[in-house]
């Protein structure tokens, strides 16, 4: 059993170092979607490893996927004791545009109370949190109060396309209780929240084609249905005036929202003016009709276009009617909905609206359904009590706007719930340019997790 | 007086060097939109310089603007006979797609009847063909039949936004009678044609701005006007189910076809079959209801979208939430549409339909207006009785879709019309990858550029 005040106490000893060790971790560029990164998915990799070695788990090991490797290691000490699979991820999102980033992202740089870089807060930031939180509450006491197995994967930011296979094939490894699920964040320094529920992912990329090559679009405008115009009608067609999604039978099987859960929400401290700075200060909030914002980004389904593509878009003027235009599109989903049947929603509905002057190819990327954990298991109790103490504050059980495909994985095929706690905050800018972690809420975040242990 | 037997031998006897002139000159990168090619720009305006110095004409140089240079030289030996302007221009088109290349754009290569390379028909062949039929005129018999002066200038491909400037500022240097334009082509290797309409253009770029960074789309999505797909509701809604341009008044100064005209257009031996294959084979030919794709292409004005881009676009999937999304945006207009009058219509579209949750800027390039010329003067009867010499058979008087600005700047500041004749074809894949010209076409056109001299 871990000894909690001398762990407690060694951490606040030791910021600097635990901060260095997230500093280390972060330069290296490990982003998932680029082939040219592969050697850097190994290192990242290979410095997971290190970090589990120098705590004495055992059984590690950089374990080869079809992509890129999962991490593993397991601490087995407390026999018949519960067994925790802590789950995390090594890489990170592509950093484009470059030129947005007012520091280098792949050289972590402390200002003020964040440090800016690419992966800090999603999810390297969450990654050393806990495993500092391991490796003290290992150091300090006889050991663990729970059995702890972590598994870091290098594929969350693409989909996690081979989480699958490895679960099914490590499935007696990997057995455990529960999972702990670090991939998340809490709404401010001041306000720890554990979440409950998880939007999924349906990503697509589509591809309209007209004239076999680029045309003049003096010598063939007006007379060819220009692809670009076709996908944006297309894309357009994609919401109605509501603001509500239109692919044939979207909603059927959406969850409604329950009084209570709206009821909560409407509770948690977090006002309209607030969203809009955390997102960044468009000229005004939109979404579906009859939802709060709050609603719209974490209960309720969406249809986002993510990336357009056709013709010229250098600098200046090219007259030319483009061959092909592109849009990547992706749905966040909630339960019940089954992205493979949202799949077949788009494909109706761009089947029965693309016109014969065109072609169309869609491609599927990866898929998750959406999520809902029981906020009453024991694993969610402990870590309510941790953030309790640390914040001095009851927690807020909430649902998120994002999607961590791995918890519904886990739950399919290990047969386990996941607890999710992390200590991002909600103006991180993830996945965008001048990613921050918050320093103070990260280091509140080891201690959290050390009183998690504890708790069990 | 130019032997005309003795010019047409030796083309005839030196097709090679004719050619190899093409090769090298077309060597030359000289992209005018890309800063990157300043250097190679002043390098192509120095090989046409050369040409004109070995062919004897007078006052040659590389006249500066504030942009990429005029190259001019003039042929006055012929008092008491008209004066001809010939206009062309030296700078190409950029070659993406690079990868859709099959050769390198800047080795010309032969494959066939055809030299393929960026800008050996747009305009660098049309260049080469005028200037080698002006030095074999000059060197056999006495002189020309007429006064030439020549002016190739650098800043077609991007709207010539420098040439209004020079026209005014030499305006006595460039006094003339009327101009020979040779930025254009014929219909068929056994078709000739003359051009007496041109379509104008007016070129934009919007942007679409939402929130003032790129966000994760499982955090915001639902709750943020994606500006990617206000972009696509925009650029949709500007063009109705019968595929008319809804921009407000956008029709109210199009110059209607005549019943003459339409009548003319439909004895063109130009089938619907073979504009199809011409345009890249589209799926489905298509454009405003009421007009044949004859009409659409180049006595109807439209609207095109040239470019689009947004978010993330390279392989795989980032889900963003972009912050901005951007069309390039432009019309080819006829008589008598304003340019400037299109740009309030844009604006005026923009400002009733962009919603309050997005900014929006929009950014005018080069304009023109649509132009008609009198197929009834003295030099398009030249014209026409060289193209029936060369060619054995009357060329077709023709509208043509694309722009060529220089012919009303031509007419409204040097007071002038043109004869448009160039010896490009329909699928030369101008502006596109894998640019090609006909070689018995282009050696054609040099013969009938001497008739055409010698006629006047």
């Amino acid at each position: 059993m871990t000894d909690l005040q001398s762990a407690i106490a060694h951490v606040r000893a030791h910021h600097d170092y635990i901060l260095r060790e997230l500093i280390e971790f972060a330069e290296i560029p490990s982003v998932s979607t680029l082939p040219e990164h592969k050697p850097d998915m190994q290192r990242a990799a290979e410095y997971v490893e290190k970090v589990l070695r120098s705590m004495g788990m055992s059984n590690v090991a950089v374990m080869p996927t079809a992509g890129h490797p999962v991490v593993y290691g397991e601490w087995m000490g407390a026999p018949g004791k519960p067994t925790v699979l802590v789950y995390g991820h090594y890489d990170v999102q592509p950093v484009d545009p470059l030129n947005e980033w007012k520091t280098d992202p792949f050289k972590p740089t402390l200002a003020g109370e964040n440090l800016y870089g690419r992966g800090v807060s999603d999810m390297k930031g969450q990654d050393i949190a806990v495993l500092a939180a391991l490796a003290t509450s290992l150091q300090h006491g006889g050991g663990l109060n729970a059995n702890v197995k972590v598994l870091i994967e290098g594929e969350e930011e693409i989909g996690s396309p081979n989480l699958d296979a490895f679960l099914r094939e490590h499935k007696q490894m990997l057995k455990c209780d529960f999972s702990l699920n670090c991939d998340s964040g809490i709404l401010r320094p001041d306000l720890p929240a554990i979440v409950y529920g998880l939007r999924g992912l349906a990503y697509f990329e589509l591809w309209v084609h007209g004239p076999e090559h680029d045309l003049h679009s003096g010598q063939f405008g007006g007379g060819v249905h220009n692809p670009a115009q076709v996908l944006c009608e297309l894309v357009a067609g994609m919401h109605d005036s509501k603001g509500r999604i239109t692919l044939p039978g979207y909603y059927d099987d959406v969850r409604k929202l329950t009084k209570a859960e709206r009821a909560a929400m409407a509770r948690i401290p977090r006002s309209e003016k607030e969203l809009r700075r955390e997102a960044a200060n468009p000229p005004k909030m939109h979404g579906e009709a009859g939802y709060t914002t709050l609603e719209r980004i974490s209960g309720r389904p969406t249809l986002e276009v993510n990336g357009l593509y056709s013709g010229f878009i250098g600098e200046g003027s090219k007259t030319v009617l483009p061959a092909k235009a592109m849009a990547k599109i992706s749905m966040r989903l909630v339960p019940d909905q089954d992205p493979a049947n949202v799949e077949k929603q788009l494909r109706a509905y761009l089947k029965a609206h693309a016109p014969k002057t065109v072609r169309w190819t869609l491609q599927a990327f990866g898929k998750a359904p959406g999520v809902l954990t029981d906020p009453e298991s024991v694993a969610a109790k402990a870590a309510a009590a941790a953030l309790k103490t640390v914040f001095g504050k009851q927690p807020i059980f909430r649902r998120e706007g994002g999607s961590v495909p791995v918890v519904s994985q886990i739950k399919d095929i290990l047969g386990v719930d996941s607890v999710i706690m992390g200590f991002g905050l909600p103006d991180d800018n993830l996945h965008a340019p001048n990613e921050k972690q918050h320093i103070p809420t990260f280091l509140r975040g080891v201690e959290s997790y050390i009183h998690f242990f504890a708790n069990l």
